[in-house]
């Protein structure tokens, strides 16, 4: 299975492509951002995340999206932003037929360090010792969206060992 | 100048379209409601928003889409919702290289009723006695959207009127 993860923003919209191999394990394919100007047009913002995330969905052979769900937390301004940017994300996977999963931010820590509670730096730590990277990819979204693809190729894996 | 006005929702987002006849005056073409189930994905519901909207922009020979600002106000999940609804209708004309702009409550209040804290019923009364309509599409949501429409044609005219 070849996940694309998106940690959903309108200024940083981290991105990855995570594949469970014949091993069992995560490998990652990509890890990176996609950067939109706040100083243009919020439609014109959306679309250049919609046509970055559609053009990884089709060069990447992606078979599922995974979007970190969002919540209002404490900046309400943000939180409507980032939905938004999750919301044109969840259109281009969808309008190539592809299914569209969210996760918690607490159900990724818990799935990638053991604790709902982790901090940054933890989830960091783990996803480069999972992935065996020896640096990690910068901004610390990207690192968020390799930590989302691989909650997810986890669950699935858990979900079909116990035959859901 | 024809406008696509949206009252964005993802349970009922309104939809209107607004022209400014030569006489200087607003007419309706269309007033309606984009329903999508709550019960479906929400992936699903974006993009049944989204074909929608793309659909009224490209059979009415639209100018420009206006949006309601979406504030978070008391609750902040349906807010979320209501800026995705708005996010694909913006990504929909944007993609047809269509100008958006957006207004807020109190822009559009203020436009139809001369106060920017009129009541609902108070904006249904003046848009059926601005559009002369002799009864007014339900539910309230395409009153909204007929509602905003006539806020944007009325202020686009106000601007090249003061030379803007």
């Amino acid at each position: 299975m070849r996940v694309l993860a998106v940690d959903p923003g309108l200024t940083r919209c981290g991105v990855a492509v995570v594949e469970s191999g014949s091993d069992g394990k995560a490998h990652s394919l990509l890890a990176g951002v996609i950067r939109t100007d706040p100083q243009d047009e919020l439609a014109m913002r959306l679309r250049q995340v919609y046509d970055a995330v559609h053009e990884h969905l089709m060069q990447m052979n992606v078979d599922v999206l995974v979007v970190e769900r969002v919540f209002s937390q404490n900046n309400v301004r943000t939180a409507m932003g980032t939905a938004q940017a999750a919301a044109v994300c969840m259109l281009a996977a969808t309008q190539l037929n592809l299914p569209v999963h969210q996760h918690t931010p607490t159900e990724v820590k818990a799935a990638v360090t053991g604790s709902g509670r982790a901090d940054k730096a933890q989830v960091a730590f783990m996803v480069g010792r999972i992935l065996g990277l020896r640096e990690l990819p910068k901004p610390v979204d990207a690192t968020d969206a390799l930590a989302l693809g691989i909650c997810h190729v986890w669950r699935s894996r858990t979900a079909v060992a116990v035959g859901r």
